[in-house]
């Protein structure tokens, strides 16, 4: 990483960085803007006096600010990271106190909802470059968080047609200087592929973990005492923050259904496969699904360790 | 584990312990009985030859045996560890060679089928113990095991009406000797738990893999890369063994289709809230399932750790 934040020599890509909302990534960020050279001065904004109060003791960042208004005010680049329901809300009230020419950022799992809803408040002198790292985990919160978060993570830029050239490079350098990958595709694109790999998963692992709980059959306890056999597995993006994923699910609506009708399509073709006792259909999905997770591995998105490496228990 | 293994005194629990099947759990167990000296002696087969050889250069064990007749010879308890579908076939190989009053056992992921095709090929003096340690990781084959993978974990007995109570103590001995936890349930009821706990997650991590391959609209580089949206969890169960898995559900298929049945109905009216964007019943629900997982974390059936403590990639 040093290597990275050495190519812009002296000069630091940003100068006034202001993140609104800290929770995990907005944490994440201002650490790694920080480890990584990337912002002479970082200034962080939450609307929750709790959360302003937890980043200031954990020395997050240059500056607490108490507002939206002194939180952006000289800011070269604002990076938006709340909740995707939020985005809107927030560039209404940044928008009349942000300068010149000033770079938007978001770090939203949805796309194109989020940019319709920011586009609409800004004003025009404002550069808006919608963003989104591929990256997280489980936890919430400004204690969260932590510099390397975003390394060989990917993250999307989605700039709409005429997005500002420089804006849009100047933001891909600060993602690749935190140790990302980037990569452009269109909002829509973007808010398919999210919801494949990311908004179903999420839903499917939400659903499982409701019903094992909905039982009455199986107790909880021996739901949480056997949850080696698999289960267990699910309940980690069913632990994600409750706030963002009703937020996901209800601004990329349309692609997650889509997604979810080929799921249950899918899924009845392989309930009546058992019913009828097809095991070569079985065998034959199982081992396919096999070589996926060697994809994922040799590309450096997971652990080869088995059993995800888990801290032996 | 020191200590467990010493309340046996100097008499080791097993005398000739006979392994056959060589896989994941069959290897780990070997390993197991000599670390924490659990039998005099203990011998493997597995019917590939491939495998035997395999082992034999692992140093798994005492002795490799060459045929099933030659490894449960003389000995005083049996361990099978195939696949469900093959139990019945390898009990009734192993039934001519038993000796008087042997104890045979098993560690497959259903009870109700396994009791039922191995109780009928036994003879009469033989003493029957099915068990199930609730252990595994993503791997298979008789590199994959390891003394310690079942430490801590749940390994459930499910002696049918009449059972030798020495014999189910002698397994219980072990069991707890290797580091298990164990529980006695009826072998209905584990087929309905571990269908919640087991089976019904292998079966939508498997699903879901598939359909995220068979998309046409996002490639498969697409999903590979932004798999750490989420996806990435999924594929680690979905990379299990597939002869063992097709077995599971062709053998547990009433239990199996039945929480299937739950999973659909709750799927349905958590898409129908997206669909009328009913935020507050997915909140609700997003809610109660972190609960789950702070359950599953307190009782040591999962690390705390972010990310599973995923190896820094």
């Amino acid at each position: 990483m040093a290597e990275l934040s050495r190519q812009h020599g002296d000069a630091l890509p940003f100068d006034r960085l202001a993140i609104i909302g800290i929770g995990l990534i907005g944490s994440s960020i201002a650490l790694a803007a920080r480890r990584f050279a990337l912002a002479r001065r970082v200034v962080l904004f939450d609307i929750s006096e709790e959360v302003r109060r937890e980043a200031a003791l954990l020395g997050l960042g240059d500056e607490i600010a108490s507002s939206f208004a002194e939180c952006v005010r000289d800011a070269d680049v604002v990076i938006i990271c709340v909740p995707v329901g939020a985005c809107g809300a927030v560039a209404a009230e940044i928008a009349p106190h942000l300068r010149q020419g000033a770079i938007v950022s978001d770090v939203g799992s949805v796309k194109s909802a989020v940019i319709k809803s920011v586009v609409e408040c800004l004003p025009a002198h404002a550069r808006f470059v919608p963003a989104h790292p591929v990256a997280g985990t489980e936890n919430s919160g400004p204690a969260s968080g932590f510099p390397s978060l975003f390394v060989n993570r990917w993250c999307i830029l989605t700039p709409p047609h005429g997005a500002d050239a420089d804006a849009v490079s100047r933001i891909r350098a600060f993602w690749e200087g935190v140790g990302a990958n980037v990569e452009i595709m269109s909002a829509d694109h973007h808010d398919l592929v999210l919801a494949v790999t990311s908004h179903l998963p999420h839903l499917i692992a939400y659903n499982i973990v409701g019903t094992a709980d909905d039982l009455q059959s199986v107790t909880q306890s021996e739901v949480i005492k056997f949850s080696a056999g698999g289960f267990r597995d699910f309940t980690r993006i069913a632990a994600s923050d409750p706030t963002m994923w009703r937020d996901v699910f209800l601004h990329n609506k349309d692609a997650v259904l889509e997604v979810l009708a080929r799921f249950n399509e899918d899924l009845s073709a392989l309930a009546r496969a058992i019913r009828w006792g097809e095991g070569d259909k079985l065998f034959e999905l199982f081992s396919r699904t096999r070589a996926i997770r060697r994809g994922i591995v040799s590309q450096g998105q997971e652990t080869a360790e088995p059993d995800f490496g888990r801290r032996k228990l």
